[in-house]
């Protein structure tokens, strides 16, 4: 199969006609990729990729937990132990059982993605199986042996003009400072994550914190030293090009508390002492305290709430965090933002961006809170739902309440590299399917359609994270 | 732009067809509209309209909460502050701040209903921009000035059969007793809007109650007193048109307890002495109070739960109530109607009309219940789902569960006058685009579907509000 | 009406020959039906069905739930009391009210089932009316009254390869020994459905457990007699053919306690002392030995929750259980059935299949939670949600994540025979759509939709029933 030029259009042929249209304006604007996951050594050290199971398989949740539920073990696929034991290592093995079993992707983003990444990057034009699991094995190996494929000459390949990554608060920069030092011109920037050092439930909170005491040289135990180590390690990252901060916690809970209240229940965090709601609320402050050091240098707030983390108690304990056991709940958000908005809200200096997993939430609360607030904006739809129809249910869903403009643009919030290309195609197609259906209804004419387009395209990424 | 005679219908060439066939059965109907808040001072007196951003901006706040979203200050749109301050008062001014950020509606059902006014009743054709503000604003603003723009002959011109207001409780009716006694026959009657009267949480409850008592000459300190000043008021309300009550409650929770009950929860309240979760079992127990009152008297009972009101504590302290700050919440429909449902649920005599402002109970609980009770009607999507796509979720999620004939065709429960036949337009637009849809599907026969186009459009409402 | 042959198709001219080409392929496959409510002695006994309103009305809740919203008193449509009271059992009057008020099912699927059912047994192609009610039934009663319409003929008919009847444990099965002894081979078999002894709030918990002791011969005032007789009876059941047990809980709810707190609780049970909460408990410790079962012998575990079964007090009282009244809530699953899938989730050998009444839960929780343990598979829309269009949000809202292969074809779920045929057709038609609008949209290519839809049909459904 070759790619279908019209793919994930309408089918009614004069809207396709339109979306058509409006993606030739937008289909090759350069890539801003504001948040996601990949690596910083690629770029710092250029090396070549591996293989291509180390490359489209072992580090991609999406693909390995598909195989996994249909009883393929997380080993055979050489995902790492977390006591060491033996994993498959042989790269043509793994990618035979990942080729063998790739029909199980059919309907998943994730098989257009690595479809369009096989085309477009390798020249595959077959649909990956079990028939040419070698050849096509061979080829992309052969591929990344070839400097064309080393990690900075894909980078401008695919048009990136921004590019950020995301470190944890004591992550001491090294490969982002590499890449500033090289005389490669990619702009990679760094995101503040400081889950590790905000979430009194997270693995060695304490010693976490002493880490960032250390490296800023702030009394990180109490209140006052923290929160300055805060702002002295967000200046670091802002000297690394970061823009933003990105805060993925259990639920949507803002809490206001008064110094004297947060400064002791910070004290109890520290000592390991806090009730699991003492816990939730001391998250829900800092997502207050991170807005109001917005205020003052100036970085986006994400927050990114809602996922039960690590489900699988089995699985957590032998292969650890991160294994597509991250499962989607219920949210709040009314209720939750509402001490964070009550404060904040209304500030036309502050933004920010949040995402769901919850769509239930997109027309219910969600629309509607960032129809009003100026500090709110909406991150667009990811994780289970950077699908085409998922993308689809987020523009029908807001738009109607929120219009274009609160929204952000698109976020590949990706680890897989070569995907991003692939990623951004489908946004753009489905937000100009979506432009080209309200064209084609009445509700807007071409020139606003063409303007929308590439404002979701590229102008309101830009703006939204101030890039 | 003109408007597109088939804007809303289907793409695909069949169906779009058949919805415009239907839809030339229906758009001439006359307009019934049972449920809305427009001023009845306007067709009491039949005022000039003041000038054009009076008519279309300042009082609407979805309109200027999009702006307000946007950074544009609410004092710049002319909405008034409660201190008293400068507020803009200029309404070119206003104008041409709405004009130049026109673009931020596109995608919301507010642009199709003021693109719908300016075109068909002013006869502007050009999107608005900044381009056009003034020449647009001269425009209006001449018209409003003649006499065929005055309310009562807009009102005619709209082809309105019946429009219902809303009235607090306590209000003297003194406008619609001034469109009874003139010789203009359109008609226009009120709705019972107790809030003030039956939520203890409500600002000045105690005194309201106390006006109430000395409106009725019934002694509204007990339990048996409030509730004949109720009756008195209902009857009175009756006899200025009223075919039902309405009440907009935080949640659905409805209660049946025993009068004695009931009697000593009442003197709580009027003491000032309920917790949060007796006042809202005191609203619960008053939903079914009405019911009762109901079968005695023949109103309609609409209820509208779901919304968290005034969300934003500045806001509110600047602004007041009614600035776009109300949220939906995630709302429970099963558990909280049954006690009321129990006691009435299965009484063919009695008609509850329920709305909601969470999709996800649609297919799930609203549906399901209004298929099954004889009492209980599902109103049409408002709020933030009268938008098109919103109405076609609404017909996709109940029809198949509650049927057509369970629904009670639509509301556009505005406050903007203009806009009243483009509402009913998109909603007469996306019904017979839902009818399209089921014939080309081959789910019904045209027949089948030009008889359902009429009931949705004029036969249910009528029966459903007994007008 | 004659049926239309292209119904439930997409509009778009080359999506519906797309699908109506899958469709041939797949229109004429055998029905499996692994889950249903059909009668097991009809097939026993092969007595012609009594006439046609005791065939299509007075049994079918889908059809007297919508009659009666619409005030027509369940004694008219035949409905039995349970004081014996007189109810209407002329089969003639009762078809007359039935099909003069045909119209209100207008947009239900149980529309379609009837329209699809009288035309294709019964030869009818007019569309049910006051006007052909005497005709029609005549018709229908002349048929039945013919060897050919038969259950074991219409059976053949239908093109049945299986049909699972759904049998309490302490049911001994008399019927399926019938028909099991008869010269008939068609295969009806048997599920093991244990809710009045595994739920402590049913109705006489103790004295059904104390009769399934009898059955048994085990000690079932003990938890592990009582675990002993549940291995029994699934052991008997597995005789007749059973390959699953079912459970329609009220939530979600899993434990996964120790056998002494799980035995102390067992014996609160039996001795009517639980609270509600540890009802729920009990409910849930059994859905994890149940699991533990299957592992011994095979049989599938199905699980229902999220109904809010009997809702009305008054008709509970006047009619007694399933009528109608059995509403969906909102329903947890990723915390609920955490302890199950802690134990047993990533066993492959184990299959336990989930359905759903809570839309909002597809996308959000179901389908993550589907598309990586190896043990849970997702069942199809049903109740309120095997409609065409319920059909669909469901793959749309499921395969991105959890694909088509964590899915397991279609289940009618029906106590209505004729209905079989006619549900069955619209799953396949709606299954073509949607795969017929993924190649449209370049998603798959034509030989993967061709594919899919065999799978869908018929191959996934054998292998998770393991029929």
């Amino acid at each position: 199969m070759r790619l279908d030029p019209d793919r994930l259009f309408p089918a009614e042929k004069d809207t396709r006609r339109i979306a058509r249209a409006i993606y030739e304006t937008v289909a090759d604007l350069p890539i801003i990729s504001p948040h996601g996951h990949t690596d910083p050594s690629w770029f710092a050290e250029n090396l070549a990729f591996p293989d291509p199971a180390q490359l489209f398989v072992t580090p991609d949740h999406y693909v390995f937990r598909m195989l996994f539920s249909q009883g393929i073990p997380l080993e055979k696929l050489g995902v790492p132990r977390l006591d060491g034991g033996p994993t498959e290592t042989d790269g043509r093995r793994i990618w035979r059982l990942f080729a063998s079993n790739y029909y199980l992707l059919r309907g998943t983003p994730s098989k257009i993605w690595i479809d369009h990444a096989l085309q477009t990057v390798f020249g595959i034009e077959e649909v990956l199986s079990e028939n040419n699991a070698d050849e096509t094995y061979d080829h992309v190996a052969d591929c990344l042996s070839r400097p064309e494929f080393r990690p900075r000459e894909l980078f401008d390949r695919f048009g990136i003009e921004v590019l950020a990554t995301t470190e944890s608060a004591t992550d001491r920069l090294n490969w982002h400072k590499m890449i500033r030092d090289s005389d490669w011109s990619g702009r990679v920037i760094t995101t503040y994550r400081p889950d590790p050092v905000v979430d009194p439930e997270f693995e060695g909170f304490s010693s976490n914190i002493a880490q960032l005491g250390e490296i800023t040289g702030e009394d990180t135990t109490t209140w006052s030293g923290y929160l300055a180590a805060h702002r002295n390690r967000r200046a670091y990252f802002k000297s690394f090009g970061a823009t933003s901060s990105d805060h993925g916690h259990p639920n949507a809970r803002t809490e206001n508390m008064l110094p004297a209240e947060a400064s002791a229940l910070f004290e109890k965090a520290l000592a390991g002492k806090c009730t699991p709601q003492e816990a939730d609320a001391f998250r829900g402050q800092m997502l207050t305290e991170m807005a109001r050091m917005s205020l003052e240098d100036g970085l986006i707030l994400q927050i990114h709430p809602g996922s039960f983390r690590n489900h699988s108690l089995p699985i957590m304990a032998r292969f650890g965090r991160d294994k597509g056991f991250d499962i989607p709940t219920r949210t709040d958000f009314v209720h939750a933002l509402k001490p964070l908005l009550d404060e904040f809200g209304t500030n036309t200096e502050l933004s920010i961006i949040v995402f769901m997993l919850d769509e239930s939430t997109l027309s219910r609360e969600l629309a509607p809170l960032a129809g009003v607030y100026p500090a709110l904006k909406l991150g667009p739809p990811w994780w289970f739902f950077d699908s085409p129809a998922g993308m689809m249910r987020f523009r029908q869903l807001t738009t109607e309440t929120a219009g274009f403009y609160n929204t952000v643009g698109f976020n590949d919030d990706t680890r897989a590299f070569c995907s991003i290309p692939a990623r951004h195609d489908v946004a753009r197609r489905m937000d100009c399917s979506y432009l080209a259906s309200l064209v084609t209804s009445g509700q807007l004419n071409r020139q606003e359609a063409f303007e929308i387009g590439q404002d979701l395209t590229y102008g309101l990424v830009k703006k939204a994270y101030r890039l």
